[in-house]
């Protein structure tokens, strides 16, 4: 029997595919040739994770891979109606980003409770002034998105002392409902996207959330880009409804020089790196190759994604074990 | 019987001194009316805690207040030897700076591992720059003076992940003995010291000690300016001997707009603000409030500082409880 052929959807390759050789075929495929390399594919990887080619490719006619994984934690690039109503498993890197988006969330909390951005800005300017932080301890943050990324922010938040609601898309233990959230948002001081990009999450962010917030209260985005309504955020921080806001994410990515996002009062804009650790790469790769041996044995796979939902559910969160270890 | 007389050395009274009306006669000072006024004082509240008039003061002639209250946790500018050889008792500000400097020293942590001010400079020039970021659980932190502050930063920043040795003048139970520094601050990521300035530790951070440090290590100063030696640690820099530097505190501040600190590479500066939140003067003035109380009510004091060694021994830390709540 012929070695399964593992299709890599990038041109710089996993560093850590070489521990599959003599088991696998891997082929390589880039956005042009993706639909063409597609029909004779076992397996997909979606190692370049930023990339609409599958999206784009899929719906094309032959055989489909019977197991997709993308080294992201979101899928909102890949999913396409026809990839949902198939039989192909979709798994993603649950494991590798929780950590370090929690820290980056924690650092930013704490930078922008202590204003570091204008010491920053005082330092370059020579000025020795004076101010006052914010306690961060007993402050009240919300975290939107109840996912493994969402949990590991509300872990360390609390750590700090942060008074932490944590809100799902329906109420389950100490998870609360997305109905709850626009009253918790309006007494919070920290509000937290974390949520996948679906339908239900799409453009939720919008004048009339930001319209709840405190004037204290301030917003950051590590969640996907298109969660926010970029021009009502803009609006809304020039109105100084609220007193600031960080995106890590954006609807369209790389942000472009011309963007008006890079000089909006209060806003602090970063190159979606709050998941990327030094060795990030490394781990997706070693992921990778444990979820394969896995598929190879036929043992069932970890961090199946419900393409209905675009997301882990959590009761298979809860259920499996970390394939990260 | 008169009332007590208390002198508060500063321009801007404490906001909660008006609780004390009827029962103790307020009087003020200035630097240059501390020497006259001091013989008629019972008690002395120094406010202006950034002042040195005490220290200039004190050996001058006449009867000298038999208690000294001073609205800061360093007590070195105070410090000659007529008052440590008198019996005035001095106590100082303990439980009021710990949790905001802890919380500060956590947000720089995070932000540096994170690159925090690279992304702010970069956001200036409207450029997308994705880099990895460092992870913070699991590197390695080395805290210098293990009184209360000391000791809220090894808590925060364990609560991070952070493997945190404490270390103090000797060694006890959890505490690192001063002869352990060397070779903890040698595989340390972030050297942070939060020491008293006395004798022991004054200059102790020059070139020998930034020479043992990692390439990849940084240095916070949130004690005392002059426990570093500043024109060591500049070059240390310029040489690139380790990563970064955050330094709160100062030899002489506030820094002159011609100080060459504002602009070393990897060094940020900030103006003596890590313990200050809002409402911090209003917490010094209630804590002053409540000390008094007990002294007019002939009760031992809490935070009273051994003046020979120049801090509250720890002893007395495990052994009373916090004046602030």
């Amino acid at each position: 029997m012929p070695d399964p052929v593992l299709l890599v959807l990038d041109a710089e390759p996993s560093p850590r595919l070489g521990r599959l050789t003599g088991r696998v075929e891997v082929r390589y495929a880039d956005a042009a040739t993706l639909a063409e390399r597609l029909p004779a594919a076992d397996v997909l990887l979606v190692w370049d994770f930023a990339s609409d080619a599958v999206r784009d490719a899929w719906p094309g006619p032959g055989r489909r891979p019977r197991w997709v994984h993308t080294a992201s934690a979101g899928v909102d690039r890949l999913l396409c109606p026809e990839l949902v109503a198939s039989d192909t498993v979709l798994t993603n890197a649950r494991g590798v980003f929780e950590r370090p988006i929690a820290e980056y969330v924690a650092g930013l909390v704490l930078a922008m409770a202590k204003d570091l951005p204008g010491t920053l800005e005082l330092q370059r300017e020579r000025r020795w002034h004076h101010r006052e932080g914010q306690r961060v301890a007993g402050s009240r943050a919300v975290v939107v998105g109840a996912g493994p990324i969402g949990r590991e922010i509300t872990r360390l938040l609390h750590g700090l002392g942060v008074t932490v609601a944590l809100v799902g898309r329906t109420a389950r233990r100490t998870i609360h409902g997305a109905e709850d959230l626009d009253r918790l948002a309006a007494r919070a001081d920290w509000v937290i996207a974390a949520a996948p990009l679906t339908d239900a999450t799409r453009g939720m962010f919008d004048s009339r959330f930001f319209g709840l917030l405190q004037p204290s209260a301030r917003f950051i985005n590590v969640g996907r880009g298109a969660s926010v309504v970029q021009a009502d955020l803009v609006d809304a921080l020039n109105r100084r409804w609220f007193a600031g806001a960080a995106l890590d994410v954006f609807e369209d990515e790389p942000l472009g020089a011309d963007s008006p996002l890079w000089d909006v009062p209060g806003l602090l804009v970063s190159p979606h790196l709050s998941g990327d650790t030094v060795g990030w790469r490394d781990r997706l790769g070693e992921q990778f190759v444990a979820l394969y041996e896995r598929w190879s044995r036929g043992e069932p796979l970890p961090n199946v994604v419900d393409k209905q939902r675009g997301y882990v559910p959590s009761a298979d969160l809860d259920g499996t074990g970390d394939a990260n270890g």
